[in-house]
């Protein structure tokens, strides 16, 4: 039973200039809409994330109170359930889907809210990781219309370290001769396990393994968290969607657009919202050395460092204290 | 013109028990050992290094001076020069070498200092990442024999985190099928790629990119870098060897073996070497937090953190300001 709702586009010309056919844009909603439409929260999801995983910040007793706001979580393309390699027709299937930018995404996310709903003001936009990258673009690309951002662990363009990172995981999916340049019959698992095993030391941080946290997740040993966890995680993935979620990430840059035309530091000054930004202080790609710089260009931003040795996923459900410290804060944002 | 001696070994019995036969360490000496063979310096390689990649250390105005010390760099096995899978007989050869610890080199390098030159103390032992190993293991194993130590950019025990990057590395390289289990016959060249792509975001640090310092290194840009830095230098590695090292690499520990069996602070506690422990401010695999524990169980030692964004390199020949730094406290540290 499908517990989520789809916005199709019929045509959708995407940054790029390419049009892509039959768009789709799944998403779910929680709550109510109010009166004057002025509780909306836009939680869109991560890397290969679907609106399942973002249940973790959404509750009665949450900041993200159901009760009181009406939440949207669109799914990013490329995730298998919004338009994906996976679920497009040709030309734009598998190895042939075009590069969708997180602006494409947050335009067709504006539409659904628009057309669909008719709310064209936003009280929060949040998210962890590619979320965040979300949150930034609406607040630099629609100011007018964000009240308030959270971007968590994630980054107003992707730094040239994030992208030499995904490029090593792309190496390593793509070294495996069953993926046959996208076209592969089977998955390529050998590649799959090996992005897995890769992405583990990414993921988490230095103190994290140091300390053996590997055990809360339900791993006794570092080689039993790299088979059960991470390439398990991976081996369910499809590769072309993740290839095709990658191109997305790297190309993440708020400033990259018609808008801004490259100037990163005058999109920061554009964002109006009021924001608190939360880099996990252990975080490997998204180091809050980055966010601080975010942060001293926009003009009602404060910069909120998650104390954790959990690394990037400090911005995840994996961690009470961290879903604690994140939850406050979006509840300081919202009554603010 | 071969600018190197060797030593070899009729039969090494290995800490694994395996008989490893006409064992080799190939090395190089500069310098005159003086008359009371008090001058030795022990300089051991790093991860697929060889005694030329340690020549940025030595000089008549450098700390590691040859008019004044007998510096003996003898070259890591698993490196093609010393043993290794490329240059081993069956059924030792290729992916049947056998597992050579740390402590197995240091034994051979050990055996090499007193058999043919008759040293049996030695002033100094320095070197970066899998040298800084090689540096605690003589310390620890060998305390009365060992005057002083300076480990850069490495530690006395490889970390969890660290052999979660190994594994990522390995996977990549494995991922590519010509790499045929070991028994290749043309070099996996897809794999040898991946892991130099992969490689790339571990040891240079987030900063150095965000600085775009590759362009001090000689590439324009990030593909650049990625190309013609990266994957052209594990184009030019044999497989077999770098898997051997890994292996090296992985099962560092000063305490596992029958001295300390196991009994890592035991091991530190031994350590009695006046030393000068220099980590990275920004090393990814061996993080400054890892030294730090170390240098709080050691009787005579100092922390002295690179203040670098080089990341691991920070050790290496890359940077002068590092090199400059490492040349001082060596300096510091051989007046003492």
């Amino acid at each position: 039973m499908r517990n989520y709702e789809t916005f199709d586009v019929e045509k959708v010309t995407l940054q790029s200039g390419i049009t892509l056919s039959n768009a789709r844009l799944a998403y779910q909603v929680h709550g109510k809409l109010n009166a004057d439409k002025s509780n909306a929260i836009v939680y869109p999801t991560r890397f290969y994330g679907t609106h399942e995983d973002n249940q973790f910040l959404i509750g009665t007793d949450m900041a993200l109170n159901p009760d009181r706001y009406f939440i949207v979580v669109p799914n990013l393309t490329g995730n298998g359930l919004s338009s994906s390699p996976s679920n497009t027709s040709p030309p734009h299937d598998r190895s042939g889907f075009p590069g969708v930018t997180i602006l494409d995404n947050v335009r067709l996310q504006r539409r659904l809210l628009r057309e669909r709903y008719g709310i064209d003001r936003v009280a929060l936009v949040v998210g962890w990781s590619m979320a965040a990258q979300q949150a930034y673009h609406w607040a630099a690309l629609f100011p007018d219309e964000v009240e308030r951002i959270a971007p968590i662990a994630g980054s107003a363009r992707t730094s040239p370290h994030n992208h030499v990172f995904l490029e090593g995981m792309k190496a390593a999916l793509t070294a495996d001769s069953a993926w046959k340049g996208g076209n592969y019959v089977d998955p390529p698992k050998t590649g799959l396990r090996a992005m897995g095993r890769g992405w583990a030391g990414w993921a988490l941080s230095q103190a994290f393994y140091r300390q053996h946290l590997y055990r809360r997740m339900g791993s006794a040993t570092v080689e039993e968290f790299l088979v059960e966890f991470w390439e398990e995680l991976f081996l369910k993935r499809d590769a072309n969607n993740m290839l095709a979620q990658i191109w997305t990430w790297q190309h993440s840059n708020i400033s990259d657009n018609d808008t801004y035309m490259g100037n990163y530091e005058h999109a920061l000054r554009s964002i109006s919202a009021k924001a608190i930004v939360m880099p996990s202080e252990t975080d490997l790609y998204f180091p809050p050395d980055d966010s601080a710089y975010e942060v001293k260009h926009m003009a009602n931003a404060e910069l909120r460092i998650i104390p954790s040795i959990w690394g990037h996923y400090a911005g995840g459900a994996a961690n009470p204290d961290d879903v604690a410290f994140v939850n406050r804060a979006l509840r300081e944002l919202l009554a603010s």
